[in-house]
């Protein structure tokens, strides 16, 4: 079964916006986030993979908001890979409120494997096989 | 003919990231000004709009990234209207780059209404009436 | 002796910028978590006082940047009780790289009380007082 | 006479806050738009300068808020070169709203120059040169 990632956040004061409730885009830095922990449970840190000259570059974003979080509140990202390909990564999030469990935002997030001068290159083999066995 | 609404802007700062190109939610907050500039140029402001207890809250935002930019390049948001619903309105973006017209991203987003405590409420017709005609 | 707020939090990928460290920007965002913790320590959280009618608005802001915080770091912010005044309150910051110890930036902000109207007025005399007791 | 920058923004929605005004932090993102400005007025772009291999790093911030910006208020920074010396530059901000004319925030940023390994470094003599003439 593939694994879950859980990540836990409260929100601040800055990510709210003047409706009262967490500004939309912030919504993708929390995604990053649950893949920043996730990555980084598979025994390589994403910024030491940055270090060695690879980058993984967001190439599609989708997001569904079924309701808000507001100021303070303690939230929850699940983050699961999706799909590993020989240079692409998929993974889903489902945002919740911790306390209540209300979810808040699905989303999808497809990235691309990027060499230092910015062109797609594959995936190193030892972090595909790291992802892989994550599925 | 649909009406394509033109934004400018030249990067900031503080929306790189540290792979040198705009931070990938920032794109979200660009197409946002799209959207204000559209509604604006239709006769009433979304501040206006606000003020007299219309919220339109994002319910789905879809994003296609196809190259970067980066700071202090000048940026060129086209904002369509693609669809106009009682309870909700579609906008579609195209983000450029002013000078070179390389496409970078493509991105697709769904607004409700919603009334002051929150609840999915239809448009004021007049509002929608103007929009309508910008299809 | 004075109350040491002790809040611990990990570089995001969005703080950073392309000169590859935390953008100068983000330590208020985070000295605002600093004393969001604080104040919560003091028996009520600041969510629970805005919804009371009591805002704190920042009306100055200082800091010395010492050195840099980058992508992945854990961070901590220690944020003290420096002054209580009828209508402002100041607080002073240390961030610091949690596992090197290394001093990032050191900073001091004074806020003010307002009303519902946004006119400055009385802290109220309970929160006053459970400030008061943090010096 | 020193030479006074004029930029203008009008608020994004995203730096608004759940007080209804602009988040405190996003005026040193103005204040860098401003100094953005101002330098590339001068000759030379900070993008530029960075690909030459010269950092501005700040060192120090201080900000006055005397009163809120709103979103969609259109607003004016002016950015003031107040001292260049060898390894440092300070700029002073006045940022109004551009229709009443009402004074927002006052600020001052101290800014040391970096090599491309972080150390400090005088400035390049033609960039200091072209802003002393400012002066």
């Amino acid at each position: 079964m593939s694994h879950v990632q859980r990540s836990e956040l409260r929100v601040r004061y800055a990510e709210s916006d003047q409706m009262g409730v967490v500004y939309h885009a912030n919504y993708l830095v929390w995604c990053e986030i649950g893949r920043t922990d996730f990555i980084r449970e598979f025994g390589v840190s994403y910024a030491e993979m940055e270090r060695r000259g690879v980058a993984l570059a967001v190439s599609e974003a989708r997001l569904r908001y079924h309701d808000s979080a507001r100021y303070d509140d303690r939230i929850v990202v699940e983050t699961r890979l999706a799909d590993v390909r020989s240079r692409a990564v998929t993974f889903d999030y489902l945002i919740s409120n911790a306390d209540t469990g209300a979810r808040l935002v699905s989303a999808r997030v497809v990235l691309v494997s990027l060499d230092p001068s910015g062109h797609p290159s594959a995936l190193p083999a030892e972090f595909r096989a790291q992802l892989q066995s994550a599925l």
